[in-house]
Parts: C-alpha cells; sequence; structure tokens
C-alpha cells in the first residue's frame, strides 16, 4: 500500500520474530512507513529488512543508537527483550521518538514507570504491542459486556493462554532467560491473560491477588507455568492460567448475573479474516431440563484489516495527531501500567510461596 | 415403553422436582419400570403419580418407611434434602432396596461412608444421579482425553457451573438452607464441577485444595458461590468456580501437552438429541502468526436415549445383574466417595479461611 505523505516514519529496533508481523502491519497501515531496521548485526538487519517488504529506500542500521539519532524517523517499534526496555524505551523517548513496545513493557511497574516518565518528559506516544485490543471483535466483545439488560453484572473471570513450547525454545528462548526475559511465562503469555482480565473487568484493578500453588519454574527460577487468583472489592473473582508447557490454547470466560460471555483465540484469532465469541443471555432449562433454552449464540464478526494493522493504524493516529500539536493520549500507557502492577503481584506471590499480594497502584 | 419381565421396579421417594425428570428416565428405560412414589402427604404422591407418567396400578404411600416395607420395589430413587440421606439411605438398604441417589450423597464423606456401609451389609446397589456420566459424549471425550497422542499429558483443568437463581430460590430453597442442603452451591453447582475435574484427572485425587478467597456465603452461612484450585503431586491443577449468582455457565476445559478439550454444556447438553465438544491437537500458529493451524475441531454425538435414561438403564443393569447373583458394582460408589472428599476439603478450607487443605482417602 503507497504511504500516505502523512505516514508515520517507522524505524525497528532489532531483527526478533515478532518484528516480521509488525513489519508486514506497518506496510499494510494506512499511515504507516517501513523507514528503517536496526540490529546490533548490520547484515542481519539487511537481511531483515530484504525479507520483510521494506522499500529500497529503507535505512539499515548497525546499531539501535544509531537509528535513534536518524532524524526522519518518527516512531520505533521495540521487541527486544524485556531486560533491554528500560534503557532503549528511555533513550528512544529523549531521542523523541514515539515508541510501540512489545509486551511485558518492563521487568515491573517501577521499571515502566521510568520509561513513562521519559515518554512524558518528551511529549512521545508510547503503546504497547497487545493486538487483540484493536480487533474488531473486541469492541463488539465489550459491547456484550457493557450492556447491562444482556450481561449484567460481571461476577467472574477465567482466563488461559498456553502454548506448548518445543524444546529449543526451552533451552534457548529470550523467555526462558533471568537476564533476558525474566518473567517467563508470566510475562509473554501471563501478560494477555492478565490483560484479557483487566478488559474485561473495565480495567477495574484487583485489590488483591493469589498465586495458585504449583507454578512450574526452570533451572535457572523463571517462570514455565503458572496461575493466580484475582479479587475485586465487590466480589468479582478471576482465575488465569498460562503456560509454556501445555497445547496451545486461548480463553476468555467472562460470567454475569445475566449473560455469559467464551472466546477461545482471544489473542490470536483462528482466522485472520473473521472471528467470533459465543454470548449468553438469560440462559435457562427446558421443561425438565432436557436442553437449554436459550442457548448461547454465535457472534461472527468480519475483519477489514487485521489486528496488528489495527495496532498500528491507532498508533501512527495518535503519532500523527501529535505531530499536529495534540497530547499524547494517555489510555493506553495506563492500561500497560496497571497490566504491569497486576503481573508484579503475581510474581511477587509466588515469591512469596502463594501469599496473597496487594496488587500496588 | 413396554417394562420387560426383568425390569426392575423403582420407588421414590419424595416428589422433588428432579424426580419428575427422572420418573420419566425409569419410563423411558427399556429395564426400569415407575412402580410407587412416597411423600409425607399421600395426597401430594398422588399428584405426582398422576402427572409423571407413572401406571394405574403404581402404588402411592403416604410415607417414606412404607414404600421401604414394599416387598415388590427393587429399588428407590433418593432426591431428598442431603441432610436426610443418611437416614433414608441406610434404611432403604436395611430394607434391601438398591439405591439411585442425588447429589451430593452426603452431607460429608463420613455420612457417606456409613451408608457405603449399610449398602454393602445387605449386598446392595448404590449409584449417585450424576446424569451427565452416562452421556455417550463423555465417553467420546474419554476417548480424545485417553490419546496419548491427541491429548498427551493432562496438565490443566478448568471447570465451571454457574446459574441464576431466583429471589424465591435464595430465600426458600432447600439449597439454601443450612439444616437441609448445607453444602449449597458447593453440593450442588460444586459437586458436578468437583466430578468433572476428578473425570478428567481420570479420577486420581488431588493432593491438596485451597478455596479461593471471596467465597459468599449467605446470611445463615451456607455458600452460594465459591472456588478453589486442586493440586496434584504431578504438577496437575484445576480450578473451579460454583455459583447461584450468575448466569447458566457449564464448562469444562482439558489442557494436555498435546491437546484441549472444550465442552460448554456438560451437565445438561443444550440439547437432548445430540452434543458435541471442541478438540484441539498440537495446535499452532500459520506463517506470521495470523491465525492456528489446525483449528480446533468440533465433535457431535448423536444421543439414542437420554442420559439420564441411560443411567437408570445402567443402574438397572446392575441390579439385574445382583439378582443374578453378582455383586454390586464397586466403581460408581468410589466415585461419589472421592467426590464427596473434595468437596470436604473445599469446604474446610472455605472455613479455615482459605488456607490449604489436604483432600482424605
Amino acid at each position: 500500500m503507497a504511504a500516505e505523505a502523512s505516514s508515520i516514519r517507522f524505524g525497528i529496533l532489532g531483527c526478533a520474530d515478532i518484528a516480521r508481523k509488525l513489519s508486514r502491519a506497518i506496510t499494510l497501515a494506512p499511515n504507516a512507513e517501513l523507514y528503517a531496521v536496526a540490529s546490533r548485526s548490520i547484515e542481519k538487519a539487511k537481511a531483515f529488512a530484504s525479507s520483510n517488504g521494506f522499500p529500497p529506500h529503507a535505512k539499515i542500521y548497525g546499531s539501535y543508537e544509531s537509528l535513534l539519532d536518524d532524524p526522519e524517523i518518527d516512531a520505533v517499534y521495540l521487541p527486544l527483550p524485556t531486560s533491554l526496555h528500560l534503557r532503549w524505551a528511555v533513550l528512544a523517548a529523549q531521542k523523541k521518538k514515539h515508541i510501540l513496545i512489545e509486551k511485558p513493557v518492563a521487568l515491573n511497574a517501577s521499571e515502566f514507570d521510568a520509561i513513562l516518565q521519559a515518554c512524558e518528559s518528551s511529549g512521545v506516544q508510547i503503546m504497547d504491542g497487545t493486538m487483540w485490543m484493536h480487533h474488531p471483535r473486541t469492541a463488539a466483545m465489550r459491547d456484550f459486556l457493557s450492556d447491562s439488560d444482556l450481561f449484567g453484572q460481571l461476577k467472574s473471570i477465567h482466563a488461559t493462554f498456553t502454548f506448548a513450547a518445543n524444546p529449543d525454545f526451552l533451552n534457548n528462548d529470550i523467555r526462558v532467560k533471568p537476564d533476558l526475559d525474566a518473567l517467563g511465562a508470566l510475562g509473554d503469555a501471563g501478560w494477555y491473560c492478565v490483560r484479557s482480565v483487566l478488559w474485561t473487568a473495565n480495567y477495574e484493578l484487583p485489590k488483591t491477588v493469589v498465586a495458585l500453588r504449583g507454578a512450574i519454574l526452570n533451572d535457572a527460577g523463571v517462570i514455565l507455568a503458572c496461575g493466580a487468583s484475582l479479587h475485586w472489592e465487590d466480589g468479582k473473582v478471576a482465575t488465569f492460567h498460562c503456560s509454556f508447557l501445555s497445547n496451545l490454547t486461548m480463553d476468555v470466560t467472562a460470567i454475569g448475573t445475566k449473560g455469559t460471555l467464551h472466546v477461545n483465540d482471544f489473542v490470536i484469532p483462528f482466522q485472520e479474516h473473521e472471528a467470533y465469541f459465543s454470548a449468553a443471555t438469560k440462559s435457562g432449562f427446558s421443561e425438565l431440563v432436557t436442553g437449554w433454552v436459550p442457548q448461547p449464540s454465535k457472534h461472527v464478526i468480519t475483519v477489514d484489516l487485521p489486528q496488528e494493522v489495527r495496532m498500528v493504524r491507532e498508533f501512527s493516529n495518535l503519532v500523527g495527531a501529535i505531530k499536529k500539536g495534540s497530547k499524547p493520549d494517555t489510555k493506553w500507557p495506563t492500561l500497560s501500567r496497571k497490566t504491569q502492577l497486576v503481573l508484579d503481584a503475581v510474581k511477587a506471590s509466588v515469591d512469596k510461596g502463594f501469599e496473597p499480594v496487594e496488587v500496588g497502584y
């Protein structure tokens, strides 16, 4: 797609696998442009650019610093290991680059606060890379959850994100290394679970978190599987389970006084061109309890642009507005921070032997 | 359906609502016969018999004792409030009646052990009324879970059974009364959750149970909503949530190293004539993680006889075999007892302020 005159110029910091998907998304977004890529190895950066649809005039950098010094670049996509987020996000902000940052946004909320501080000082936008938030299905599910007649008051949530990592991943991936992605499965799959729980609860933070016993850690102490229950003052309860050790599963179930929502592919929809969820309202039984009346219904949403393209478009819209004088949006970084606060509490509960932990603020 | 010569003659103790469904099931089962009903009010028993397809020659009793004294009756269906199970199940066994008993089977495992003792002394069969165990879908799901190539090793389970009780139920139903069904939502909806978890785990008892914080009790101390996590020594983990305060929801999700099972109507299938479940195996992503390959598949099972009819048929087969000299089956009472043991542990954990409780044996 031809970039518009007002397209936001993206530089990509690092050649992570996920950056391939984002490169395609930037290419497909109507208001974004693949402009540069940096790797510590210029050869790797060149190879990445040539195999991921970068235009011929794209800039190739052999260091992150040099990309950040390019004044033509509006925004960076930052898929580096989490332990590097603080350093590179802060520097990017100082260099006046808007930041699309992968999850988990930091090793903990206080690191993220330092990043937020740098963004605020420089007046740059930050948004995390939680793609499913931008899927049109997510908005349709929100409509259902917000309907007091169809869904009622939220009572419980259950979220799951597991996948079966192969032996190479379990030995070598950055997500099992304490010096790279120290939060392991909690920071990766668990991030999505926690975000989905917060999303369902309309971003109201739980008061207390209790990690479930039996969290599985590798020899280096990195979480490979864990779960938690989350508790709100009004009695709402959520549970989640995340793991690198089980078959790919991505569930969110939300139950209200009047309705039930099921989605089984919340992070990555089964198919790109359409997605569905199941909604039930005032479910009851037939005479003699031999069936359900009414039965849940399936809601199919057609997708105009893939969720990651919509994410890039939304981010680029915000950046474009800032370039015209608007202030950075605060909704997205607030969601990132709340998610990180809950992750921190779950991690603390695991570390404390599954004791209840109050969620920070 | 005309009763066969070898049909098992049933007497029904009490006119509970669920007894209407069981009366139909006994009528439809090829080897069972509706023979008698007892209520403390003979008028109520008469009305029940005439509106639930009892044959004209059916016996109507104005007390449970007199029904139990009828030598023509082979078996009783016992849907009385849980607090009455010990007394009436023991007396039924002493009167040599085989027993189909509603869940929860007793107020606790030691009461159930007294019932089992009486059954053993009299050589009578006991089976609980967990209908979904007898659905052909349950067998099909077992095939999937047992397949080491398709499902692999079980890692986690989540079960939910909630329904939105109306104000009359919440004020007056036996399931909210401490002197009748003292286990409340845990004994009712929670029974099914716990059974489904045990079923998924091939009846291996968890070692430890931790009730989730935020259990909701009524003024009389009866549980209206609660949940728990269950933990096995091999690292398997299960969570469940049961409630009288949320929209009707009946989920079981089982995740193995290679496969995932979803069923959203496990207790009462959406429709009587067919039922389905979703199975996923070796789920992965397409190139660039834009969809799932393969996607989960839907398995539809056609139903020859409703699950409760199959339950009555199975029970009657066992009784028929005993009448021909076989010993009572031990599988079914063992499942009842294991379910009760886990309920007891959850209840104890709630009572102890959500401390971990070891499951009895």
